[in-house]
């Protein structure tokens, strides 16, 4: 139905073998498949039972493109980060919206207690149309980056942090709670979420 | 800045002199006003000291258009709400997409415990590319939407219930983890949100 | 007492050799035993010690019938469930009522993203003189089962999901606030609870 | 659709006006009506509006019984509660059952810290078919009738109590967290809920 | 300074060797040693420091009485417990109590949802002077045994539970909110604590 | 049954009119009354209907003693508080205890912040035989108060404070975690819970 | 003892009876008086009994100076705010530090959404010894504040918001959580608690 | 920038490998290094990748002094703790302010408890400029020192305890809560921004 849009099979929880018949239903379809939160033990296995997966071990997915190209997308999505221990559920968006033909634009390494870096990517934020802004602990930053811009900034919010953070709950409610217009959350650490609504903004009109 | 976007002013434990002053400004420099959260009386007020304001009661919302008419959105904005209590935040938020120019839907009255309603509302869900969906208590609505359509859809939580509602959180927490992609949340309460940004992709392309 | 209603027996957190002294004191009575949230390492140890116990690992399960074979139902129990994950929880209400001596429809892999597969099982459904839904994460099923029947609901959160589920707080609250009058619930994970309230009011009358 | 089984009006939060329109709607299709939490000043005023609803204070309740008298039900609802803080959520119980047809006997007046009363009501509790338990504060009521009695218990919290107790939360978890089987929750405070399931119970087979 | 009162070591997060210099420190100075929550594992390592302690794995306790027996209590503490899950706790209460000289009922296995059990103990429940009262999940056995005696009930609320028992809060509410006079509340699993208390109570006057 | 105990009438949310009612059958059998949480004009309106009550508008009280008086207690509990805002907390807990025959010493203006004037008073503190200790906001200070004395302590958290006082949930979870043995606690603002505690333990022996 | 520092008479909730009393107890030792969470009604009330307060209406505070001038501050204190709402939280913040002698720079109007006015008054940041930074709702401006500066910063949490906002609760997570050093936080709406330190921290070497 | 202020790195969930990267790249520019939250065995690892680094087992911290030594402190920084579960936290403050250039004064296993011990230590407090005070249950030390010395105080909660410590939840409250003025408060278990807002205010003048 949904054309050229991944389906998506939450890794977490289920066996190699469990993940490698739901994946090939899927791949016998033509649709492009994307496992999220695999761990390389489990990754390995699961491609020892479907080789067509490729994995990618620092966005913890396995995934394969949908037979037909998805069309591509209007613009180009920029998925924004800023702690390396972000990247998981940053690269999960990223891979999303490849799959679903989107351009996508990585802004890593940026953060609010340090806001020289992000002004400094103020070009590559201006030139994208839709935007996934991921981050842990206070949360604080898709509410700068949607100050910066006039686009759509979709907001994911994840567990990293400790004591008063709440497994990602601070995160979450800064960004409830953000005064930019444009700006909308999914769940704590829902990468794919994030870049899957990023991708199908970016393939509208 | 932002083109054809309405500045908001939150009425709510604003003076109606203080909302005046605001609006006045934002008024004199062309751009749309929207002022949300007033009471009957406070708009009244408000109006007696800024006649160009028009007052839509339902919405509890004070606005004005933009000098310059907007530029026209791409498509439809659809926005979709269960029960009446619900309407204030459903028309807040179609009065945000109007003053932004797009074209809105009204699909009311339909909720997921009498599915049959929903269900014969299908057409009109097909054509919008953009959901606003609005639901309190449980607030299971927008998943059962964004079940329904392939286009993004803008969840607002509201504050209506009791009990285990807990001022709408139990309906924020139902929209977060939603099964279905392309779904993504704003404050509880917020039509303004939910409206704006589902304008700002109506605009897209 | 309660003829033919089974005594359970949570496992977790017992020793195999607790379980089968419990256990084997219910059987000794003749009444039906059940032992709920057995891993399979636990189960085959207390199998050793009482090999009356039929083991089913999918169900986390092991149990043995009452020695009187209980008074079968006046209707169907239906019991639903949406994703894989949620399965052990759905099948432990399954045993539990199948014990009691119900009739029970399984109606697996139904979901309220994808609302056709559930409008499908609609005649099952009709049939059915009492229901045990069982849902993690959102936890809208329930409630829109009960919107589409006029018997009893009993709606069993799971502490399926990740992020913002909270352990299966977010279900919970959702089912709590259902506007589908018909539905009461039990606590997270319990699908024991499920399983016994709904043999128990299939036998009344 | 559902035959003989009331439709029913939150009044809270609705103008008197509101509610009129409602209830004649209803009422002119020959159900049952019942609009609940309707303070006495608002009752007078719908009831100037539509004259045919008798007002029961006690319950904050206002009702018309279908054109139809509903089928009796097949054996006897208990309705049992502690606190006479509880008694408006109890009675809003036992109208609901009533106006469902079923025969409803009170319990009121039974606390889990002076047994002797509750254990004095022995009799009764074993001659009901079905029970709408209604407590607030600790709320474990339910979870000791339910140990007496092997019927379905459908337990009320109420938002009664102060400090700890709130608004309903601590009885609502208590509930929840019963030992015995044959019980079920639904929201705080929703005695409609509770006196609708132990109708529709009393009215299977 | 608190003559014939226990000095207890948490023994959890700590070394046998951090636990063992601290027993040793408190024994020379003659005192009674009591050290919780420890492992079979690490109270043979500590045993192996320092073998004038004791071990009762049931009770996870290691301890040492003064060197000066304690002078006796004036009456009699009874220690009330439901489930075996949470004998551990119980046995903690019953072990501080006895190393400050009291002697000590065990009351367990009654439960609120049996109440014939805990009835059937009145004759021992009149004869105590104080009582600890333990219980996990939905915690009405204080409140229950509260109303029966009047006398002093120290409420332990323990973690047994799964779901919404969130880790004993269920049970603490539940405690807390009590409307049995002469209860108060410990820390959830705090069996010490609730011996403490008891133990210091028998030995006023 | 509880001789020279208080009946407690909780009045807040009760009518005069119920609560002279209940008072006067109370009061008719010889017991003492104590009726708390009334409003100065409630308590004036209850006076008329039954004057034999007397009303400490500071305790927010109306009480009588029982018909024969109480056997004296045997020794002295002192009431312990830290800010005028918790008075009528503590002045509840000292009315409780003094209805009950006790000896009641009051302890004000003491706090954790200004440690010298509660050092001042330990001489007071070392004369009692049972503590009842008052405390909103952070409530450290029935840990300091158990740490100085050798005897129970009852901890009564106080709804005082703003923020993260969260309605006196932060100084209930502090007086939970006091690493002081002999210190128990009841429900927030429960200044009768307290002081009919410490009197109980003042009667013993 | 503490020289030339404020007593705070937090004013909620007492009478201008009580304040005033209060309040001149304090003048008459001649330190400098401040009353916090005045209603203008309650200020005037007050200041009839004690005229020699002044009102700061916005600051909703009265105050006094110390009979002796305080020593001057080493530097300056900063005042950041984003929003007028948290205005009231901010000036008593500006008035307490201003009482204990430091030179106070206002820093208003400058929010995490529109970056540009923040860093405009970067040399004006430059330029304190220590600051305090008010927000509410989602709460990012200390952290972003304490990215561009290397100085304390004292950061408050307001109640300022709705729905997620949760009463100050996503802002307080929010500071606790920021990655910047430097940064410490005080209570909700604790305007005072932030100037007394900031003022405290000026005053130092 | 910061001059002789360190950088850190908070070294759970991070590889060897990757700490050892981003330390040197600090080092390389001569900066002071920090590692906070390395285990025994990662902490080898990464000195065999940068034997450079000192490891600190107690502080759970690797660390490199600046190749510059940092100016010295105005005057002295007091860490105080009470229990020894909460040394980590302290030392690894401990460390951070040395770092920094401040002289670091330990006050250990002083607690509310057990007033006399931290009374004793008066003196060494006297002759503080600065404290970071680390407590956890219920974290009312650094309110009670706060009342004892007219000193900023940097109040971190730690993770330490159970039941309703809730993770450090309690503590937490406690310490936002205090009534102490000059008292703020850090993230659960964050010794490093203690010590850092420490040696920071240590360093202003
Ligand atoms: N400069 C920053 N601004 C905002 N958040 C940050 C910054 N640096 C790191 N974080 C967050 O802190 C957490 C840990 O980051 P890291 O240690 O870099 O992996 C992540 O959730 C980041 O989003
Ligand atoms: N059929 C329904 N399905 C889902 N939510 C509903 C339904 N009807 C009402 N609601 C929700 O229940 C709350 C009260 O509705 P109402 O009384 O119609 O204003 C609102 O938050 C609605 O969104
Ligand atoms: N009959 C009962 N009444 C109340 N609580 C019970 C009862 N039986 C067990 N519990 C509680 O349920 C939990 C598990 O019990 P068990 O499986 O017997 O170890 C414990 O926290 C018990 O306190
Ligand atoms: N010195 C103190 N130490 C501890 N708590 C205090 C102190 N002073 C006041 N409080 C608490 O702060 C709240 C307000 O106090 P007050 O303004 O004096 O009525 C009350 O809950 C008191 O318990
Ligand atoms: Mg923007
Ligand atoms: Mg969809
Ligand atoms: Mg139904
Ligand atoms: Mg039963
Ligand atoms: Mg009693
Ligand atoms: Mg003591
Ligand atoms: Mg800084
Ligand atoms: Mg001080």
């Amino acid at each position: 139905m949904r054309q050229g849009f991944p389906e998506v099979i939450f890794g977490q929880g289920k066996t190699a073998a469990q993940i490698a018949r739901i994946a090939q239903a899927i791949y016998a379809q033509g649709a492009a498949v994307l496992v999220t939160r695999v761990s390389p033990e489990k990754a390995a296995e699961v491609k020892r039972l479907m080789p067509q997966l490729a994995h990618e071990p620092e966005a913890r997915c396995l995934s394969a493109p949908a037979k037909q190209p998805p069309p591509p997308g209007k613009g180009k999505v920029a998925v924004v980060a800023a702690g390396t221990s972000d990247l998981p559920v940053a690269l999960e968006a990223v891979l999303t919206a490849e799959l679903m033909g989107s351009k996508v634009e990585r802004v890593f390494d940026v953060g609010v207690s340090g806001l020289h870096r992000l002004l400094a990517a103020a070009d590559v934020l201006r030139s994208a149309s839709c935007f996934v802004v991921v981050a842990g602990m206070e949360g604080a930053l898709p509410s700068v980056v949607a100050g910066l811009v006039d686009r759509p900034v979709v907001a994911v919010p994840t567990s990293i942090g400790y004591g008063a953070a709440f497994g990602g709950l601070a995160a979450l409610l800064g960004m409830l709670n953000s005064c930019a217009p444009g700006l909308s959350v999914v769940n704590i650490d829902n990468g794919f979420g994030g870049g899957y609504l990023a991708g199908m903004i970016d393939h509208l009109g």
